[in-house]
Formats: C-alpha cells, structure tokens, sequence
C-alpha cells in the first residue's frame, strides 16, 4: 500500500481540507501513476456538496487527472514507467455488457467504477485525482501525445471527451454549423474542438462578456442569450447545438434554433425537469439528446486528435490552498477556464 | 374547372356534409386523379374541429387518397392515364430549400403546401381527398405499385409512410428492437413495417385488448402499459420506440425503456407540453426525437417495400354517409386499423 497526499472534502459544505489515501498495491494489470496536474471539474463540486445524492466522506475529488507513470504491474503492456498518461471520469467498467464491448463503458449495464466516490472491484471507495498519487488498472489509463502540456492535457480527460463525442457522434465537421450554450470549462472545449474539426461554431452565452475569447478560441460567431433578438435572428440555423449548461432553460425556444433534422445535446443536466413542446421536434425532424462523457478508446483518439491540432484546455494552474477559493470562482463561472491543481503543492 | 362531389366541415363542431368543389384546369404538370379510396386519418379530425388552429370552411379533409389518372398535362412524364396512383399529406413545396433539394419536402422552409387546409400556389385553398377527383402536380403524385390494392394502399400514403420514415432513419432491421407506443391507425402500420424489416417488435398498448391483432400484425411482444410492472421488466429493451400515440404520456418512464444510444421518436404530439429530465437523455446517450410524415422520394420507397412485402393497411371501407359515425370510433379509438371512404359514395 501507498499512502499519497490529497485534498478531500469531509461533509457537504465544509471546505476541503489535505488528507492522506491509501492507494493499493499495483496489481498485474495496474499502473502507478505520479499525479502532475487534476482539473477542477464542476461535477467535482456537485458531488462533494452531495448535490447528485449523498456522498461518503471524506471524499477526494478530481476526474481529469494528468502524469507519470512510476511502476507497472507485471503484466501491463500498454504503458511503461515514465509514460506521460491520463485518467478520466471512470477506472473500470464490466467490460462485458454490450456497451462495454463496443467501447462506450460510460454507459456500462453493471455501473461505471467513476474515479472517485464509487465502489472499486475489490470493494474498497475509489478516491480522485486531487492527489499525489494513483493506481489505476492499465485499461482505463490513456497516453498523453508529446506536444500537449500535461497541465492543459488535464481538463481533456472530462471536458475534452465529453464535448468531442457529441460532435462526433453528430457529424461536426467542414459544412456544419455547430451552436455551443456556454463558454465554461466544457464550453471552451466544444468551441476549440468543433473549430478544429472544420465545423462554423457560434458561441450562446448569457452576456457577450467573454466574446473576445470566444473568438479567439475559434467561434465565428458569438451572441447573446439575454437578447430576446438572438433567438428571432437565429432560427433553424444549427445542425447541433451542443448544451454545456446545466441550468434550467428554455427548450422549445433553444430547439426554434436548429435546423431541419438536426440535434442539440446536453451534456450537463440540470436538476429539475424541463419542459417540451413535443412539435418542437416533429415539425423540422429534430433531435433532442443526452451525452456521457466518452469512452476509453474515444478519449485516446481525442487526446490524439488534440496533439494534431495543437489544442488544450486554457487552464490556470493553482496550489492546492486555494482550491478551495477556486470553487467559489467556479460557482460564480468565473474561471477561464480550467483551475488545474499542481499536485506537486498537495502536501 | 371541374367539379367534384366531396364531403367537407362547414364549422368545427357541426357533422361533415355533401358538397361540391372546384379543381383547377389540369395545367402543363398535373394530373387528373379520379380517387377511389381515402383514408380517415385521426389529423382530419384535429384539423376540421380546428384543434391544431382555426380552419377555413367548408374544409375537405383526407390526404391519404389513392385513384387512378384520368388526365395529364402536356409536359407530364411521370404518370399516365390509367396508372394507379396515390396523394399524401402534401401537394407541393417551394422545390428549391436545402431540406425540398434533398427530397425532404414535408420539413420545407418556405412552408409545406398541404392537400388540405392550405393556401395553394395558385392562391386557392386545398382542398382533400373526400372528394371523388383532384388534381395534382405530377411530382407529388406517387405511383401504388401492382399488387396492393387501392383500399389498402390509401392509408399508406399518410400512416405509412409517417411510420415508415423514423425506423429507416433510425435503422430498423435484424438485430434491432422496435417498441410501438399505441396500436392505432398509425401503430400497426408501424408494427407491420419493423416486422417486414426484420426487427424484433414489441407493442406497448394501454391494455392486452388488441394483443391477438398486434401479434397478428407482426409483433413479437406485446405490453399492457397500465401495468406499472410492465416498466419495470422492459429497462433499456427498445433501440427504437416509435411513439404514435398523440396523449400526454410520462416520457422519463418510456425512455427509461430505450437501451443505451437509442431514441424514441414521437410522430404524434399532444397539444400541452411534456416534462423531462434530462438525465433520462443523459444517463445512457439517448435522443428524443420528432419525425413528421416522409418526403416524396421515401413515400415512392415506402410503397415499393409494401408491396416487396405484400404490406397494406388493415382497412374498413365505408360508404360517405358513415364519415361522421367513423369519425366518433375513431376519437374512441375503435378502428381497426384505418377507416377508408369508397369515394364513389360521395355524390
């Protein structure tokens, strides 16, 4: 066993204090990997709040975890030791379900192990990424492409993932016009992807507060949400609107936006029900749609993906004494657009 | 100008009547059909009671009208006199958007031409298919193929080809698992496309009543979702739920039923909004959608497979004078499965 450093919250709403987790031994198949950098994920605080159902504590946070590998287990044959690696939101899967075998073990029958806050193979709570240290089966571990800094390869492993497979799945791409709801951690991700991939992206923001950067990361266009006039001048002009935002919105008016037969997926949920207007829908042959993060192999070819095009996250790197000061910057979306903790700082 | 006996609504709340109305001169591209059948569709009722917005009267309703050619235009190349054909839900569109260019002219942006209820090109109203003769574009005509007779053909033209649509689009085949929702005018048409297209099929119907018929039909299964039991065994069961019932329903519980990445796509919609969570979406990447109808081109397809198949309509054809007691079973949900005026009782 190793004992690693961490940050962990201890209830829902005290603030997260340093810790020590024992990680286990490295078993044949596991990878020990030495944490350079862990994204602040928005989840991150959903979950330790107990927002998302009750938490067990303490718990350390952080899915979007980047490093090095220091020790392999004996049988390991896709990293070796000074590999430069990342871990995302889950670490095991059944690997037998129908969705496992096609790759998708977001949506695994049996349940996901997420990285923290679920119940590892071997009984014990897995703990995330907000530490100096973890061991993590070789299956669930993906290479981080020379070119991409670790520090901005962090927030790929959630954010990346979770906005290149709704793009993907949904045919971005040269000709298509792509519409993203907010310019977050996630947001800023499916702007700089979607540009990348060829698509015409416009940003939906609440304010034209952050435009410059959103023009800058690879929008052509940026418009504001609070202007009713955005809504009017913009209808059916989107083969997918690509949802960031978990807050509770207006459907129907959303959907008047994109374009004969095309979608608009979330991949944030807001707690509460919303309302539809089922001919919102029928009338133009629209979609309306849930996206999960990403699978394994999906997360690799995004990671590959990014390397070729030269994108990361626009990340600023933190200690850990003010993780807790970044979750209120968070809160108040005000970051730009990831806090990443220099693990190095944890204890 | 011709006249041809029809029967229309003169308000939204008294009985249809015998009436006459006018047909344009056959110009350069159109066709004279003298219709033999056409089908009740649950639509005309909505529409002559002015239940989907107020209706101009006298108003004839039908658009799943099926005849033979008795005259054509002097440009006309597609059709002949003689030649058995059908007319939808539409008679023409503005030829010239993206989504008419790719042959999806019932999501036209200019505003679909409908057969009834609508202003036409020429500025007049459309008027449908109870009615013994109507003339059309030529490119909105489509041929019934030798094989399925023109009572059972009728019902295709709308039914059908609304069915037929999403479970191409959304790959119904071998290996698939196909859910109607509702076994009506437009479930069984829906039942006997997923079968001959090789799927698995299951109905989900309010009761067992119709179940020997759904199984009849080509189901594999059948449900009674008034069983809440029913929702339970059936988690993650369905690729594909086509909905075709129009009431409010509670849509986390059937989507609970589609499997990971699959949809449930409504081609009914209830006149107040639906709630949902997008968790249901989120949770296993599945999409709720909307299809209206089909285009010309899929319509002419559709019509082949039936015929490949030897599919019709389950039809109960009536004489004029039955219209308004027809209209009452079809409100109760009585039909089995599509009622079919004998236009040669109109006048």
């Amino acid at each position: 066993m190793l004992t690693a450093h961490a940050y962990a919250a201890t209830s829902a709403t005290g603030p997260l204090t340093p810790v020590t987790v024992e990680r286990r031994d490295v078993g044949p198949h596991d990878v020990l990997i030495e944490i350079k950098y862990c994204g602040i994920c928005h989840s991150d605080i959903h979950n330790v709040r107990g927002e998302w159902g009750s938490a067990a504590y303490p718990l350390v946070p952080g899915h979007e975890i980047a490093g090095i590998v220091t020790e392999v287990g004996s049988e390991v044959t896709r990293h070796a030791v000074g590999d430069r690696v990342g871990v995302g939101c889950m670490v095991d899967s059944c690997r037998t379900c129908a969705p496992c075998r096609r790759g998708e073990e977001q949506y695994c029958l049996e349940g996901t192990t997420l990285t923290y806050g679920s119940v590892d193979r071997d009984g014990t709570l897995t703990q995330g990424g907000y530490s100096t240290h973890m061991v993590v089966t070789e299956d669930f571990v993906v290479a981080v492409p020379e070119g991409i800094g670790l520090d901005e390869a962090a927030p790929l492993l959630c954010a990346g993932v979770t906005t290149y497979s709704p793009l993907r799945r949904w045919g971005a791409g040269p000709g298509s016009r792509v519409a993203v709801i907010g310019l977050g951690g996630l947001g800023h991700m499916a702007v700089k992807l979607a540009h990348a991939m060829g698509a015409e992206v416009t940003v939906l923001s609440q304010s034209l507060k952050k435009m410059d950067d959103g023009l800058r990361l690879g929008a052509d266009h940026y418009h504001a949400t609070s202007d009713p006039e955005t809504f009017e001048k913009l209808v059916g002009s989107f083969d997918l609107i690509v949802n960031t935002v978990s807050a509770k919105l207006d459907l129907d008016a959303y959907l008047s936006l994109v374009a004969v037969g095309g979608a608009m997926v979330n991949v944030g949920a807001p707690a509460e029900p919303l309302s539809i207007s089922v001919f919102s829908l029928i009338m133009q042959g629209r979609s309306y749609a849930g996206s999960l993060i990403g699978g394994i192999a999906e997360t690799q070819e995004m990671l590959d993906f990014c390397a070729e095009h030269g994108l990361g996250a626009e990340v600023e790197v933190i200690p850990a004494e003010k993780i807790n000061e970044a979750y209120e910057q968070v809160m108040a979306s005000d970051a730009r657009y990831r806090f990443v903790i220099d693990t190095s700082t944890l204890g």
